[in-house]
This record gives C-alpha cells, structure tokens and sequence, in this order.
C-alpha cells in the first residue's frame, strides 16, 4: 500500500466526517485558529509525532495543525479509545476517497493489543527518510500522557548505552513491550531516536501524568528537547475539570443506571476542580451532596458553597451515590463499599481505577458479580437476601466507560491551547537552533496572554461580548490593554 | 398454547428480571403497598385489564397489582414502547419459567402494526368465559391514554345501534382499525361490550388525554362507569412533570448529541410543571434559559425565577439549543426554525409532535434530512454553505426517543396512586353494586388524603423524616393529625 | 379642624413624598390600573372605607383609588406599622400643603392605643352626613385582617338586639374596646351600623385571617354583603408569600446579626410558599438549609428540590440558625430551644409569635434576657457558661420586625388584585342595586382572567414579553386567546 | 491621664463587650488560635503597632493578640470606619473599668480629621521609653493599606536627608499632613523613625494596596524590614472576596433601597472573586445577571455559570441594577447613567470610589442631587420629568456605607492569616538578630501549610469533618500527611 497508516476499516469514513462536521462547529477555538492562522501558515515545516485518543475531536485537532501547515502522523495514547470512523475519516481527508486517501498517517484502532499500541507509537516517528537523515523526520511532539515522549528518551538512553535491557521483575507488564519494540528498532538502526531527538524542537503535553514525567525529567537534567506543560493553562485545567464534569457525570451516571438524581443523597469525594463541577451538576439535578475532603481549604469552600462536608466514614451509611474526583488511591475503600445501602451506585471520575478499591471488592468472600450491561456490574454481597451495589465502568472513569467524555467545546479549549503551544514552540525553538535561545531544555507553561488568547477565541460561540480596556484604564491597573490582565498567582 | 398470552420473544425473561429487580429498588412507592397490603388482598377479586406502554417500571405496577390479589391482562398503549424483555418477565412471572410460565398474560411487542395493537387492546378483556358470562370478565380498567375505556364505550354504542359505521373521510387513519375490530366482535358477539361494559366497576386514567375524554364522557351523560383521575393527584402531576423532566430532557439531550450544555442558550417554550423542570435542569448545566409563555403568571412566575422571558421572534437569533414543554402546536415554526443559528437543536419534551411544525419543515424548499443516529437528524437548508439545524425524535418526546422517558422513582409516584385509586375504586364500587353508590358515573380525583398517602410512601427512600402533629397543634390548624392537611386549592 | 383626619404630625409629607415617588416605581400593577382606567373612571362614586397598614406602598394604593375616582378614608390595621410620613403625605396630597391639604383623611398614627386603634376604625365610617342619610356613607370596605368587616357586622348585630353586651371572662382584651366602641355609637345613633351595612356594596379582603371569618359569616349565613377573597389570587399568595420572603428573610436576619449566612447549617419549619422562599434565598446565600414537614407532599417537594428533612429533634443539636414558616404553633418549643447551639439564631417568618414558645422560653428557670438591640434579644440560660440564643423580633414577625416586610413590587401585585377586586365588585354590586345579581352574600375568589391580569400588569417592569397565542392554537388548547388560560384546579 | 490612649467616649465599652461576645462567636479561627496558642504564648516581648479599622471585629483580632502575649498599640487605618464602642471597649478590657482600664491603648475615633488621623498614626510608635531606647518600642507592624509602614519609611528617609520638604502642588492634599506629622517628628527627635525601623522584625500587611506598596519598595531595595503579605493568602482572598460580598451586597442593596432583587436586571461590572461572589447572590435572589469582563478568561468563565456577557453599552439600557467590583476606574460613566432606565441603582463593591464617574455625574448640565436618606441619593437629570437614577453610598463601597461590611465569620479567616503571620514573622525574625535569617527585606506569602491551617481553625464552625490522608495515601500523592496539599499554582 502506497499510503502509510493502519486503521481497521477506512469504509466508516464518511460516518466519520458527518460527526467531524458537527464537532467543528462545537469547537469555536479550533475554527478561529484556522482562520487566523490559515494563510499564514505558522506551522509550515512542523512535522507533527501525535500521540493522544483518536476520536472525533482530536479529528478536528489534527486538521487544524495540516490547515496551519503541518504535516502530522497521529497514533492513539489508549488501546481502547480509539473510534474507527474518525480514524477513517481522518485518514481519507474531506476531500480524498478510500482509494484515493488525501488525509493524514493514522495508526490506531479500537482494542489494540499492547504490542500493537507500541508498534503504532513508534510509526508516529517513522518519518520517510528519517533514517538516511533524521532532520526529515517529526520535529515536534504533541503528546497526552507521555508515552510518544518517553519513547524518544528511552530509545536514546538504550542507544547511548548500546543495549537494551531486560524488563524486571518490578517491572509493570507494559514495560515489556516499550523495551521490545526499542530492542527491535536498535537493531535496526542503532541511532535513530538518538537522530530523531536532536531533530526535536519541543513537545507539548496535557495531561498531569505526561507532565509530571517531563518535571522530573527536567529536575534531573535528562530532557532532551523543552516542552509545553498545556495541563496548567486556565483554560485547560479550569475548563477541562469543572465545565467538563459537570456535563459527563450526570451524563454517564444517567446513561448507566436510569436512576432520578433528584432527592438522591451523593457523596463526592473531592472537593477539586473535578469535585466543585460534580457538586454542581448533582445539586442541579436536585441532589443533596455531601462532600468528603482532605484538603482544609477546599473543605472550606465546600462548606461555603452551602454542601455538607463529612468522612466517608460518617456518609457512608446514608449515600445512595458515591464518585471519587481525588486523584488519590483507595478513596472507597471494600470494606466501605460492604456498609453502604443496598443497591448504592460507585463511580469514579478522577483519575485511575484504583480511587475505589476494585481488587479488594473483588476478593470478599461470597461476593458475586452480575453484569446488568456492559460497564453497569451489580456486586452481590449476599445472594439470600439480595444486598448489593451497582459500580459503574468497574472503577475506571465513568463518564468515559459509561457517557462519551468531555464535550467537543472542553475539548475545543484544551486543543486551542495544544494547537497555540505547537506554534509557539515551533517558531520560537526555532530560533534555538539560529542561536538564539528562548526556550530551553526545561518545562514551561503557555504565558497568560496566550492563555487569555485560548478563552478569547470561544466568546462568539458562546455569545460573550468582552469589554475592551482604555489605555488610561489600562494604565491606572498597570496593564497593557491587550493583557496579561492578572497576576501570575492569580487563582481566577 | 394453553396459556393466554403473546409476546415476542419469552427467552427475555431472565434479562427482564435483572432490570425488574433493580427497578423495584427505585419505585419504593410501589412496594411498600405491596407491604401494607400484600395480607390484606384488597384486590382480590379484582381482574384488570390494563393498558399501559409495557415497561420495566410497569412490570414492578403490574407485580404490585397481583401481589394484592388482582387478576391482570395487560396490553401496552403505544406500538413503540413495549420492552420486550419486561414483557418477557412479566408472562414468566418471578418463579415461572418459560416452559411453565406463571405471570401474566401480555399482549405486547416492541413495534406493533395498527391492527395488531387494537387487537392486543381487545385481548385485555377476553378473560376466560366472558362471552358466556359477562360477570367472569373484567371488573376494573387501568389506562393510559383513553384507548381501553373508548373501545368499551365504542363497542357498546355500536352493540346498541346494531351495526358498526364506515370510517369516514376525516377520521384519523387509526379509528378504521378500531371500526374494523369492533364490526369483527359484533360478528362474533352482539352483546359482548355491553356486557363487559354492565360489569366494570370503574377506570383509572393517568394522561391529560384520557381524563379529558373522560370528563367530555360524563358531560354528556355517557359515560358508563366511575372513574378516577389519577393525572390529577400532586403527587402525579407536580412531580411526574416537574422532577421527571429535570431529569429525563438534559439526559436526552446529552445521549443525542453530545453538546456541552453549560454556556449554551436554551430557549424553553412553556413555563408550567414541564417548562420549570427543563429550566431548572438547563441552568443547573450552565445554561443561559429564555423562557417564552403566553400565560402572564406563568411568565411572571420565570421572570421572578431570574429567567428572561421573550418571545420566540426575540429569542429565535440567540438560542443554540429550543425545548418545546407547552401541550399546545405550532409553538415552533419552519419559519422559526429557518431563522435559527446554524446547528441550532430543536427538540419537544411536551406532548404531541405537533409542537414542532415538522411537517412544514420537510415542506420547506431545498430542504434535506441527514440521519446523524438515530434518532437524530440534520436538516440542511443549504447545502452550499452546510447551514443546518438539528432535530431530536423526528420532534416527539426526546426525553422518551434519546433517553429511556422518566426514572423509576417517577413512576413509583405515579403508579403509586393507580394502585390506590385501583383499590379505592375496586372496594368502593363494589358497594354500588351492593345498593350503595359512593362513585356514580362521574369523573373523581383521589382524595387529598391518598394523594398524601402516596407522597407518605416514598419519603423512606429519599431519607426524608416527617414531623407529626400533635392534636393540640391539628386543632389549631383546624386539620386532623392523619391528614388531609391543605385547603383543596391548595397549590403546592 | 374643617379637615377631617388624625395623624401625628403632617409636616412629615415631604419626606413621606419622596418615598411615596420612589415606591411608584416599584409598583407598576398599581401605576398600570391608573393609566388604564384613569380616564374611566371606573370607581366615581366610591366611597372606600380602608383598614390597611399605613405605609408608603399603601399609600400609592390609596392613591391609585383616588385616581380612578374613588373616595376614601383610611385607618391602619394594625397598632405599630403606620409609617407616619406615609400617613402625612396623604393627608397633604401630592398638590396640597400642611396649610391646604387636599389629599385623602387619614386616622393612624404610629404607635396607636386600642382605645385610639378603634376609634379610628369607626372613623372610616364616619363620612359627612351619613348618619343623616347612610346612602352618603361608604359603599365599599378595602379591608386586611377583617376588623372594618367586623365593625360593621357586630354594629348591625348590636343594633337588631338594641343593646351592646358587657365583655365576658374569656373574651380577648381587645374585644372590650369593641364593645365600648359600639357602645358609645349606640347611644349617639342607634341604627348607624344598620344603616352603612345596607349601604355596602361589599368587601375586598387579603388575609388568610380575615378570609376564614368571611367564609365563616357566610356559612353562617350572617355575611351582609358581598365578599371578594383576594387573598387566594395566584398573584397574591403565591407571590406575597414566596417571592416576598425570598427578599425581607435574609433582609431581616443580616440587619439583625450580621452574622454571615453562607456555611450555616439552617433549620427552616415548614416547606409551603413561605418555606419554599426561604430555603431558596438562604440556599443562595451558602447556607446548607434542613426542612422540617408535617405535610408528605410538601416534605417530599422539598426532598426533591435537594433539602434534607428531618425532625425538629433530629436536627435541633445541628442548626445554626432556625426560621418557622408554618402558620401554626409550638413549632419551636422552649425545651427544644434550650438543645440548641450555643448563639443558635431563632426567628419566625410564619404568622402569629406563638410559632415559637416564647412564653415557655421566659419561664425556664434561671433564664435571663439581654437586648443587644431593639428586637434582637440574647436569652441566657447560664451565666456561667454564657451558653445563650438570639430570639429575633420577640419572635414575632422578624421581617417586619427586623427589616421593613415586603418590597414595594410584591405589593403591587397584592394591591393590584384589591384594586381590580374593588371595580368589579363596586360595578357588578350596582347591579345588584338595579335587580340584578352577579354577586351575592358569599365569598369570592377572583376570576382567573383578573389574576392573570394583575400578572399581566408587571410584566413589563421585568422586561418580560408575552407571547399571544393565535386563535387557532387557542382552540387547540380549548381557551380564549385572551385567556383565562388553565383550568381553576392548575397549581402554577 | 495615666493611661495611654485617646478614644471618644469610653462609657460605651459595655454595648461594645456585648457585641465583641456575639463577634467572638463568629470568629472561630481567632478563638481557636487563643486556644492554641494562649499557653506557649508566642508573642511575648512581641510590641505591635496595629493600623486596622477599629470594628467590633478588629477587637477579637486585637485581644487574640494579647492572649497571645503581645503588647498592642491601636490606631484606626480610615477616618470614619471606628466603631466607638468597640475602642472604649478594648481600652477597658474585659475585666477593666473606665476608672481602671486595663485593655490596650487605643487611639481612635469615628470622624477623626485628616490632621487627627495622622497623629493617631504616629501614636502607635509612640511607646514609652522609645525615645530613649528605640529598642524599646514596637517590634512589629501590623498594617491595613501601608500606613503604618508608610510613615515609617517616609520618616527614616526624611531623617537620613535631614529634612522634611515640603508639600509638591501634584500631592494629594493627605500627604501634607504627613509631612506635618513627620517634620514635627523631626524637630523632636531626629533620629526616632530610623531608631523605630532598625528594631522592627517586620510587617503583616492584609490589603492589595498595601501590598502592592511593599513589592514596589521591595523592588527599588528600600524595603526596611521583612514583610508577609497576607492579601494573598487563599484564605484571605478567596473568602473576602467571594464569601464576603455574597453576603454583604445583597445586604447593602436592601437596607438602602429595600427594592426587590427578584426579576432584576442586575449588570454587575467584573467576574473576578467580587464578582463571581455578587452574581451568585443576586441569582439566589431572582435576580437575572448580565456580567462585563475586559479579561476573556474570567468572561468565559461567567458564560459557563450561565450568565449573559456583554458590555456596559449593550447592557446600559436593561439593567435595573448596576454594581462595580473591578479595582479599575471608570467603569460606569457620566454618560453611561443618563442612559440607564428612569430610577437605575448604581454602586461599588470594587475598591476606590472612582469605579464610578461620580465627579462627572455632579457636573452633568441641570443634574439634581436630592438625598433620601444617609448614603442613599437620587440624581434628578430632568426635573419636569422626574428622571432619575438611585447612586449608594456616593460611590464608595456600599457593602460598607450601606451595610456593615464583611460578616464576622469572614473577617475571623483575614485575620486568623494576620496572627499567624505576627507569629511567624516574630518568631523566624528574631533568628535574623541572631545572624540567621529566614527572611530577608522581602515580600512573603505565608506558607500554603498556614494557608491551610487557617481553613482548618474554621472547619468545625461550619460543622464540616476533615478526612485525613493515610501515609500511604500521601507517598501516593507525593505530599505529607499533614499538608501543604496543593502545588503552588493550584487555583482552588
């Protein structure tokens, strides 16, 4: 095959385009992006390694980047996530055919083999050329938890050392793969990530994981190239937790169990971003939640905002609902999910599975488990007299396993920012390699003007009309009139 | 086949019991008169013909039914809402099996014809031996919509008169299949409706469509038993239509197309029970409501609720998303809907379809309708420049085409009270044939009391302790300690 | 004095004036009717005895009859809520001076005696000339509370037995000072009260207080004229009663404690429209609101809209702040009082002070009461400890007592309806006169087309738009285009 | 007069004990802060110098000191903001007399002139002995808007050149008399600020102005002693501003106007924590809110709450309600409220009076100004049509004006930061006297663990449980078991 990708089936592509269709317009920041920047072409030259979930709105993401001038190869950053027909429809282009594709490398698909997902994540770098001359390979990542990344750090120790080593006992699974597929490629070519990181003018990542992984990187003096931490933009993190949640919580929970909101008793654990959004959305709804924190100031705030705060301990008799919104572990404990009222539904929008203790719920004794449909399980604690509890997408995030995530226009928000963050380390580190040296190898936050730029571009979608500041005006806050209007601590 | 009964497919049943079960969990109304009464068997005796969309939530009214002693044919009232697997449950019945089922008759499949469905309507009432003996026949309607009773009332008109009509030319399509049963019964028997008709002690009814032929019945002195309006009850009419709708319309709306709802404009049409449930639910999402009403207390009431209140011509340019809630038509225009944002969605959670004038809509020139799902189109006025708007349930209820209608809780509320009036009707009646008449044939609500009985039977479940009166604090307030506590004005 | 009026001091008018332009504003039903039917003069030949609290809204009310054609002479109803600059500006008129008045006679003052508060009662009645001819007297009563209705009944009454009885043991203290009222008129004209009561035309009324005697006179058949029961209007109760309190309880309590809302733990007695209104403002101030209900329906409303409800008992030891709502007695109990938090707040926004047992609360032994300042009162239990609560208003109405009741808005719509409910009553009563009887000696409520009227009548001062309904959406919906709109048992 | 202070009338110290008992109530964090602290007494041999409106409040603040071993010396930090009864009540002590004072020296009064505020000021250095031995006298400022800290400076400078200049015709006519004040210092003793800042260990400043003086003395080196900047403080910012104008607006607005706030058109200027607080109690009041932003950021976040954006020109001509919370000038001009609807109400809870164009409003051609009573005037632009508009306050806050400002419970968080930040400072400061120096001549912000500790003091007065994290829990999460919990850049 002439073109390079691999998706399952390129016939869902025009399903994929009439959802695209409609994700654009639901993605105001992306669009204004393309008219802004289109003939300009900022990104011409960019050669984009995508790593981050192929679905319909990462569709738009990536032909944002190629209406800027990039050229992209996209790979998904989750064996599950992916959905076929903008895979599809991405590969085929608005104006290709399947046989005729005129899109974009695509190496995803739904229900990746753990071999496969790290075969795709090394396609994204399989440049035509890059290896006779890895300055015609990617130079630039777009990354969402760090795996694309991570990749190009390890292939360039291993080929320092000359080796690749054994995976360990400790070892998780998946570390086995990453070690096969860099042992292969070492054989192969025993310079090529080495080659493709000095090609690399930056990479920007949105997630806590990816970046945290990029600090210590930093700390420690291994990272290979700067990078954007996209996490930390308002109009990411704010956005993405609160507004986002808000909407795919009650969706999901709604979608899994048809049971009425309205009179429940939920607790929510956590009073973040993700907590305040949840809180709303259940109060909205007409349920009395009470909130569960660790954390004195947010626990203030709960209790301003007029919610009860209790332990777990103490609510957990009285919940018809649980969600977990923590980030941390072992939030639900198995032994809390054993008091609980028959038939209370757990669920967890924080982070990973294991904010409810799933292995522990799974080793009681006696304890049975009955799939209502999939991502809904009752969990029988005694099969006489009935008493169970219902956990929805077993523990992972419920508002991806059991709704379908964040909205378009959280995600035309975090996008704009991935898309501003590429331009700006493109042009900028390309000036690195003219001598000059705006970003080093270290990790930076988009500046808050570019930040404000991220919300600017979604006020007509929402009907917003922003007031313009005099210059005298200006003058007298001591800002300019076209931002940064806060402080760098500002807490918005 | 010696037991009486079709459906589509019996293997169901065991999927239908899951549902069956955790349903129960919610309609706590409902089992706590299987608690109260379940000794006393106040329906003994009592043989329903029901006629009611075959649900899950109804199967649990059903099993409350038998439970208390009655006797029950059942058939749904609207070709599309059987669920077959709770069909499928109910024949079984809890301890049956296929082989040996041990519930109750159905006559009922998801998608029936018309033809089919006027004669499910007439299975309800061939109990066994009728036809020799009216008396072995059904004693008590439980309806939804009207159909049951109308078949009685037009099976003993035609009986009298001898002879069934020709439909005629402005008959609705549908009256021609029932003519086409009732000449084919009038074949078979001359007597048979006014039999069923002569021992029916009374019908129960919980739409605003069936009480209101119900009460054009006994103004024109025809009606020809005792009926209760169970529409009517607060605890049906405030809290089906305001606490359903807060929950089923954002529910609906999010499975049909993923639109973030926060920062959207809503334009609601209506601002009664329905319209306050949608209002309240949209702002709960972060959306900014526009209510439009033609009632001024009404209008009065959203302004007061911090609503703006406009016309549809105001608001027509500035809503992105447009929920009809009035039971009136034409509340939205093509005209209207031409005039619309591009990718505006439009959706009815009133009443008929005619709310939405979808029929001038198809009429429009030029006009084309893309199926996105579903359940979900797209009407493009221009295919130049892709300008569209979005249309949920081809404009019927969303809240039952996109999502799965109103929780178990709600219909706990609402079958609670046919129940009670089932009783109250079955016992009291009973006495009419006794010499006594405390119902004639008239059209009665529930007394105030019941209606508290059944708001009483659900506070356990949302955890809610009510506070008792004492005599001295009763005589005060000129009530008795048990109730009814409110001025029949009252307004809730 | 040639002119004839009583109040304390007329050189207030100015400053009464000011305040009396400003509330025009804020009452746009009253200032509608005087556009509409200022002309007409619909009330030429009125003569108005009023009993209403003399404020500043009653005086734009006051005015507003006078601007239809009325004639009037007012007293207050109440001993303490006369606001005298209200009382001066009428009397002077917007025209006249302290020299010239040439407004309305008015007979309050703030502070009255009950010797004083009947004498102006009976002033009302005193038109020039009536005992000569009682046709001259009044013909209409505006009454709140019933005393004016009252006056007249037991006048009539004591004139047919010739002789006015000697108070007995059980009657109320107040009750001798209408007997020596009544007395003093017997000896100076000895059939006055006969006389004025054939002359009324009827009565307009807006207390539940005053509504039950009415009823009560007419099931007794005593009620001498017809009786218009404004206090069931949709716009008034609903209105009075939920948007009223939403406003003056959070007034009153932060005028009175300064304590800030936001985070309490709030107890609020009762979920009518009262309680309704006063979770919803405290919930909007941060507040976290416990509902206590005696009525399921009304307990469950509250469940749904997100309350917790409990028992007194159950949440005595947690509140931090207690408001009765309930219209009835011994809600909060002195024993229940002495449970509370130290610094707990209680106060009653219900009807009568015996809502909370302030008696109870003044026998505990030992305990002693300390003005913080006038109707903020710490009542200590134990001096030691200083464990104590705050009572506002004495436990009278605190947002009279604490802030100044009801905002001019809401009390355009009640007034409107007393407006409108004089014309129709003082136009259809004439026919009476002429042999025809559209009214009779009975109660009545409003037509609904006037409710919705006086709705009408406020909504453009909210920037509401009504939509109009074309005739054939009307006929669709059974109604008259111009209304009324829903049928007499809707519940808004 | 032995006894060193100066205040208006001590008489009144027992009504100001009264109130400064309900005060402590609903300041919890400083009452626990004296538990926690009153037997290790941190603050001994601490002498303060404190500059803070003297409120009721302010006294807890001032006696918490004192529990805590401190020496205080009080002046009020504005000319009008001295509660007279809560300085003759701090000057008394809670176990003194008038004739045997044994509080804290106070020297405020409510209206002191500019020439008495100054003295005051200076009065608070002015410890016995000091001129002697400067180490003597204060140790520590604690500071509301720089004044104290100001005069300090100002005076060490002046002492350094020798001479006091003389007033610049650009001053502001204030400065005048601070250069008085310090010339006549000078003359006395000329090296008494410079003695006073080298024994200073620093200064706790709560206010943005404050602080904003401190970074730009911090900047230009001429910081004289360390500082913390307590504005900053989650605790601080985030409850001030949010949880106290929820609560004190809607306040101010009712005492003022007693308009109802349902069915409003409110247009509140600025979405940052004052705003987000204002909009969300206006909402809880009916109220229907239109929002202006300059800052996209915060503009998108009002959009996602619901509320309408739009600028003031859009908007000038719907609201009913026009208040300011920006910190900036100009924000509703001259012209701007002729446009506004007849009897607009316009005010300020943003910072300085200049957010609106008062002096533009008084030199508008014809314009009235007519007071309807104290703080509350009407501006009359058309005397024949009465058109007017409603200003609070004359512009400056209202919270203040026309309310009594923040709540207890709000001011119980600033100031618990205020304590713990004496405490650090004094403690850690005193280790540079020793050659250590934990801090330099810089600006601080408290440690996020005291931010936190703050919240935690205020948990159980609102009834909330903290859950604490297990060890474990806190590896997972990478932070300590007792906190801080948060990175630096979280946002809350």
């Amino acid at each position: 095959m002439s073109f390079d990708h691999t998706i399952a089936d390129i016939s869902l592509h025009e399903a994929g385009r009439h959802q695209i269709r409609l994700a654009e317009h639901e993605m105001p920041g992306l669009m204004a992006l393309r008219e802004e920047y289109g003939e300009a072409q900022p990104l011409k030259g960019a050669r984009i390694a995508g790593s981050l979930h192929m679905t319909v709105q990462t569709a738009v993401l990536i032909e944002t980047l190629t209406a800027l001038g990039a050229e992209v190869r996209w790979a998904s950053c989750n064996i599950f996530s992916t959905q076929d027909e903008a895979a599809a429809a991405v590969v085929v282009g608005p104006n290709g055919t399947p046989e005729d594709p005129q899109g974009v490398p695509v190496f995803a698909w739904k229900n990746e083999t753990l071999a496969e997902y790290w075969w795709t994540a090394s396609q994204i770098f399989a440049w035509p050329g890059v290896d006779q001359d890895p300055a015609q390979g990617a130079n630039m990542i777009l990354d969402d938890g760090g795996d694309a990344t991570m990749l190009v750090h390890k292939g360039a120790e291993f080929e320092a050392a000359g080796a690749v080593p054994q995976p360990q006992p400790e070892d998780p699974e998946e570390y086995g793969y990453v070690l096969e597929t860099l042992r292969k490629s070492l054989g192969e070519n025993p310079q090529r990530w080495t080659g493709i990181a000095e090609n690399l003018r930056g990479v920007t990542e949105e997630t806590t994981t990816g970046v945290t992984r990029l600090y210590q990187l930093a700390r420690d003096g291994q990272l290979l190239f700067p990078a954007i931490n996209v996490n930390d933009s308002v109009t990411k993190s704010k956005f993405d937790n609160k507004y986002g949640i808000r909407h795919s919580l009650p969706d999901g929970i709604m979608r899994a169990t048809d049971v009425l909101l309205g009179g429940k008793v939920v607790v929510v654990c956590g009073y973040g971003d993700v907590g305040k959004g949840a809180a709303e959305a259940l109060r909205g709804q007409g349920a009395r939640v009470i909130v569960t924190e660790i954390d004195p100031i947010n626990a203030l705030q709960a209790a301003m905002d007029g919610y009860q705060v209790a332990t777990l301990d103490e609510a957990v008799e009285q919940g018809d609902i649980f969600i977990t919104t923590t980030g941390g572990k072992d939030i639900i404990s198995a032994s809390a999910m054993t008091q609980m009222k028959n038939k209370a539904i757990v669920g967890n929008v924080g982070h990973f599975d294991n904010e409810i203790d799933m292995a522990g719920l799974a080793q009681l004794p006696g304890v049975k488990k009955v799939e209502i449909k999939p991502q809904v399980h009752e969990w029988v604690f005694d099969e006489t007299t009935g008493r169970s509890i219902i956990v929805l997408s077993e523990g992972r995030l419920l508002n991806l396993g059991n709704a379908t995530g964040h909205p378009s226009f959280v995600m035309s928000s975090s996008f704009a920012n991935q898309v501003i963050a590429q331009i700006e380390l493109f042009e900028k580190s390309a000036l690195v390699h003219q001598g000059e040296d705006p970003y080093e190898n270290e990790v930076y936050v988009l500046p808050k003007v570019l930040d404000e730029k991220v919300a600017r571009l979604h006020l007509d979608a929402v009907g917003a009309k922003l007031t313009e500041l005099t210059k005298e005006q200006a003058d007298y806050l001591g800002v300019d009139v076209a931002g940064p209007y806060k402080p760098e601590h500002y807490r918005y």
